[in-house]
């Protein structure tokens, strides 16, 4: 126990939460299942919005608004999809409140909706609906569209930003002329998001296709990537759908292709959220706190002066972290000067180990008679003495640098944990030290049950070099029958 | 009827409904009250939202998201709150839908909700709910947070971006120590609305404080922004609270000042939304279609090189284009190359117009041998030639000169609008013309229903340099009383 936060060894679960809160990066509402997203937590958000917004508007997208109402009956017009999401829904009834007689507000039975509205769960109803209206021929196609919304999917057990009731999430929904368009589009989508996890979250991804029970709702083929957190669990970190013409035909969605026949549109839809801050959260930090990559943190940078009672050496100390300050910020660096006098520096070091900033600067008075400075680098935790000339620069260097280490060493970590095992013993053994174990299997409900029941993992994906791999002359790890896929299996958030 | 919309003058309500629907802005869902809104409307919000977030930022505030659900009694909390917000809501009454042994899906009664959730109209409960737990000592304060989120309010008569059920906004929630730093937060919130809507959306307001029948349900003091719209009716464009310390009193929310003694929390309130989009289409555009000002449209420049069967010429003009665009970018300008091949340039100009390109520049064979080019700049309807010589910072000085001339001439029409009366007859035809009509009055309820009978015109605000006017020796213009404050009447959005 350390800052008031558990340690991974101790309780992993508890050591997550205990830095979400007090990070100061979310916390729950009095809202069953709903979260405050705080100001540090959604500052780290905004940074992971602004970059994806960049790649999604650099591959052709732009983005809309549909409503966040769903009517009830939309949700049933694709089968497959009404099974995945028409069942722990916030419903929508009432239009209307009135004064009690008795006191507070109730619900007036007569602003009852001819139709239930559902809050939205997942948008490709009410979008399909829309691109109905849209599109009359190729011409009119592709459609690149993107949404920024919250979204509810009711939950009964809750975990910051892993797992709540509303959520915060991009959703892509693009229509297209040809399926080869439509499935390009979903894989352009999953290396987009495997490319900005890897860039800016420093996270490293497995990226493959789900089995067909974990697909999407409506979905033909779920693109995903799998990242490992420290607890050797894997967590889907962003799933990419080829829809087929399911939601076309759902919606009576068709086009005059260029030869003037009259077909279905094909659909990609594609999505993170939230959830990936959690993702975050886990992949980097110790027990001293959160961890952040510096191309997510909202502060790269904190310089501390000292503050002493001698009002030149005070004032000498301050100018000089302004100083640099300005150095950092001409370099576009993040830099925040605290100067807080009602705060002891234990606690402000404290405070900022626990809430990842990438580099503390200090300086004290005998550091400004050295011309120097001490500086740490959150991930390493070391204090070293840096000179004041050139320091802008070597403070930049030491932010790449610790982008790449974040990187690096989570790399390393997701390759070792990738196994294979030659008997269910083995595999069982496998899944029990965590991480991924690869396994030939027969794709049957019943040996997925059994995989389950004995070991809790599930299949998290066929990774995209093994999607086409031959299943000839495999047999299934777990039953010897002829095997279809190989599979990576894993516990999972 | 010009390019499918009407004119301002046959009917300007259905003027402005087809251009927010021709210009591809957005239309009407199927959910009742509920808009979409496509893409090119949605770039314009962007670009709004970039630069108020700017400007919040700018004024010490932090974005943050809280839960869109509202438990039902914290509606209740506070009394005017209630009665302005707590009628015509969403409500959430149950979690789960089931399959209908009939077909399709239905409500699981079983799946009603202890208590019915509110889908937030204004979150005020919601977040001081938080607050509560957040602020101790005047050490928590100020605390200065924004949301951008998506709003609901019941709605039976909608119309797009002016009034629908669901619309995004901004709303920050500020805490303070003391009244006078609310008080000159509200103020300064207001001051940066004005200045975002004259700066960016060249649009004049009257800055001002509501009477109290027309204040925020909840607040001491509304600010506003009123804006004058081209068929002479007022638009409140943004308004800012000063909440006392009502909320605080309600959610019991309280701090340990200086001195070590407890007292409420005063706050503040703000918000501006989805609305603004109204006021910039009914502010500028014609009886051609939308006017953008340059700094909030999605293209600024629009080059189309003439499409030719010869290809060498062909070729010379379409590099030609790319190359004027490539200089544009470099100055930030945001640019459209339109070589599409399948519309005719007649079909491309009216559609540019009708979205409010700001400037249209072409070139065909014949200037590219004379080496210049044909602008339109989109509120003058003039074509003109150009040199190649020196054509990019021409193009973006007439950007600039547009901008300020939009602001110019709303800016004349506003300060022509305004206008005084002697008599209750005079008030009457005054209103009748348009504009804005200014009146001591006795600030009763009974006055206001009269006026409000008589002309359709409400109390619009008392202007900010007339808030401290001495009422004393002056009387009511329609009750021949004593006057209590001197107003602003309009017929208003």
């Amino acid at each position: 126990m350390s800052k008031g936060i558990s340690t991974r060894e101790a309780n992993y679960a508890q050591w997550y939460n205990d830095i979400v809160i007090k990070a100061d990066m979310a916390e729950h509402s009095d809202v069953r299942g709903c979260m405050v997203i705080k100001p540090y937590g959604f500052a780290i958000w905004e940074a992971m919005k602004a970059d994806l917004d960049q790649r999604f508007k650099d591959t052709g997208h732009v983005n809309a608004y549909f409503p966040l109402f769903i009517p009830k009956s939309y949700l049933s017009k694709e089968a497959n999809h009404v099974e995945g999401f028409a069942k722990e829904c916030a419903v929508v009834t009432h239009y209307r409140l009135k004064n009690d007689p008795d006191g507070g507000i109730v619900v007036d039975p007569e602003a009852k909706l001819e139709e239930e509205l559902v809050v939205r769960p997942t948008s490709e109803t009410i979008i399909w609906n829309s691109y109905r209206k849209w599109i009359q021929s190729y011409r009119d196609l592709p459609i690149l569209i993107n949404q920024w919304a919250n979204v509810v999917r009711w939950e009964m057990r809750t975990r910051l930003f892993l797992r709540t009731a509303e959520f915060l999430w991009q959703e892509g929904h693009t229509a297209h002329s040809t399926r080869e368009e439509a499935i390009q589009e979903s894989e352009t989508m999953l290396g987009v998001y495997a490319d900005f996890v890897k860039e800016i979250l420093a996270i490293p991804v497995i990226q493959g296709v789900k089995t067909k029970n974990e697909r999407f709702a409506g979905a033909e083929e779920t693109y995903c990537i799998e990242a490992l957190m420290q607890d050797g669990r894997a967590l889907q970190a962003g799933t990419s759908h080829f829809l087929g013409q399911n939601f076309a035909k759902a919606f009576d969605v068709k086009f005059l292709n260029k030869e003037g026949e009259s077909d279905f549109v094909w659909a990609s839809s594609w999505g993170v959220s939230t959830r990936l801050m959690g993702a975050l959260v886990m992949s980097h930090s110790d027990d001293q706190g959160l961890v952040l990559p510096p191309k997510v943190a909202p502060y790269q940078v904190v310089i501390v002066p000292f503050m002493t009672k001698d009002k030149d050496v005070q004032k000498a100390l301050v100018e000089t972290a302004n100083s640099i300050a300005n150095d950092l910020k001409l370099l576009g660096i993040r830099v925040k000067v605290d100067i807080d006098e009602t705060k002891r520096p234990g606690f402000k070091f404290a405070q900022y180990e626990l809430q990842g900033y990438p580099i503390r600067v200090v300086i004290g008075p005998r550091d400004l008679e050295n011309k120097q400075v001490e500086v740490m680098r959150r991930d390493l935790g070391e204090k070293e003495s840096y000179s004041l000339e050139g320091l802008s620069e070597n403070l930049e260097a030491m932010l790449h640098a610790m982008q790449d280490a974040l990187y690096a060493g989570r790399k390393a970590e997701l390759e070792e944990s990738i196994k294979s095992a030659s008997t269910y013993e083995e595999f069982k053994s496998k899944i029990a030290e965590g991480g991924f174990v690869e396994a030939w299997w027969n794709g049957q409900d019943s040996t997925e049950e059994m995989i389950r029941k004995d070991t809790k993992a599930t299949a998290r994906c066929i990774r995209l070099e093994d999607n086409n791999a031959d299943p000839s002359d495999q047999r299934c790890l777990f039953t010897g029958e002829a095997a279809v896929e190989k599979v990576l299996f894993a516990k999972a958030y």
